[in-house]
């Protein structure tokens, strides 16, 4: 085999760390590969991390410890992470996508792989120091949403059903109270899915009081498991109401008021305008 | 800002590249990025193309023409895509995954993002040529590995139902007949969701005859939508059983005899062990 060139490396490694976001490669690995020397190896990292950081493709992390080595975490810049919650604002304020009973068309925008990779980056930034070991969400809708989180943290994705199926074998279910209207619903989730001790990141695409949260966070309970944070695509907000579960982070609010002439009203989250 | 070296341009161009599979980027994007000549991109990107051919990264494409530019496919070789699914059929086959019922428990590997991504490059392998629109699939288990196949293929993922929701629209609903029984069960779409014309890859996580396949099938024929393949993570196959749809592509055949001590006899499809 031919020696293999600092850029040729460069560009070997940008492709396997980013294929698996926030797992730890050991240098080791990438010196057997490349036949190459450990200080020479740690100098492509620090070239790696210098040009993702110019051009805000990401972190390049050293992990050092015994269990050290090199990550990519896809934690984007502030000002790159509004900018492009911003632009979406503008797509989902279009009039054409209120709906007869005072709905907002989002589906189009749960099934984009590549958009929902970017958000499930930016609703992942401020949990990895937090270190979930699964995203916890329930069927259907924000199953995508959820595996590019999970995708994201680099954990596996856990989901609840709404009812239970022979293929999962045991299972727990609980009733919760979704807030329109009271309703008594089930959720269910397999008994071997998750271990007591754990620590979950729920997410979901939609959230308007908060109902279905709470019986995700009430079933986490169930299994001794923390949840460490809650994270929703779109919220819908109405003025002074009061929500089932308060500790939610969104990323798009959609007024409660929708006009079908003019389009919902559509900001990012509070949070994201925030200085680091 | 300093002038970017070839190492960096390379390492910025794999993460940009392998971030969105299978869409084109022109060339003069990366000049103005890197404020670099076209003839010095040009040889960046063939440098790119020998590293990933030589560790097995994946294809750098060069796309003549009035839309052309270059390009990520991640098409695997045929000897690492085999590998990969053997060593999951070993996984596969442990007997505490054989559930009361004669169910196979693979609920954790269609929830883990990282195992998915390389599970759904595999399955879009066949299918770069043909150029879906969009890939479909019904809810709910489904919804992970048809994401990971639709990422693979630069494409939307489209999401029929078992039953429609208001917040969709108005849908199409279908009547089909499930293989189980005979059992009639409906599917609907979301009309505004696909367009007449368009192509589609039917992606399910499941199937033992092809029922719930067909039913898509006859859903896309409803929407004057082409079926251009059908791709399926796990088959089981039950010996001499004819099928309700036969023309299916999967990854892992099951047989159907399974037994609690044992576990489950997995193999590879046999497509995967076909000399290319």
């Amino acid at each position: 085999m031919d020696k293999i060139k600092r850029n040729e490396r460069i560009g070997a490694m940008a492709r396997i760390l980013t294929a698996a976001p926030n797992h730890i490669f050991t240098l080791g690995r990438f010196c057997g590969m490349f036949e190459a020397a450990k200080s020479t190896v740690s100098e492509d990292v620090e070239l790696l991390r210098k040009v993702f950081a110019q051009f805000d493709l990401g972190q390049i992390e050293t992990v050092t410890g015994a269990a050290g080595g090199v990550r990519f975490v896809p934690r984007l810049s502030q000002a790159s992470a509004l900018a492009y919650v911003q632009e979406l604002c503008g797509v989902l304020s279009d009039p054409g996508r209120v709906l007869p009973g005072n709905f907002l068309y989002i589906q189009d925008l749960l099934s984009q792989p590549d958009t929902l990779e970017v958000l499930g980056a930016i609703m992942a930034g401020p949990y990895f120091a937090a270190a979930p070991d699964f995203v916890l969400t329930v069927e259907t809708k924000g199953i995508p949403f959820a595996l590019m989180v999970a995708r994201a943290l680099g954990v596996q994705l856990v989901i609840a059903r709404r009812d239970h199926k022979a293929f999962e074998g045991s299972v727990v279910t609980i009733n919760y109270i979704s807030g329109s209207g009271g309703e008594m619903k089930t959720m269910s989730l397999a008994k071997r899915a998750v271990r007591p001790g754990q620590k979950a990141l729920i997410v979901d695409d939609f959230t308007k009081d908060g109902g279905t949260v709470r019986g995700m966070v009430e079933l986490m309970q169930e299994f001794d498991v923390t949840t460490v944070g809650v994270g929703v695509m779109v919220e819908r907000r109405r003025e002074g109401a009061p929500r089932i579960y308060e500790d939610i982070r969104s990323l798009f609010i959609v007024s409660d008021a929708m006009d079908a002439r003019q389009g919902a009203v559509v900001h990012p989250a509070p949070w994201l305008e925030v200085q680091e």
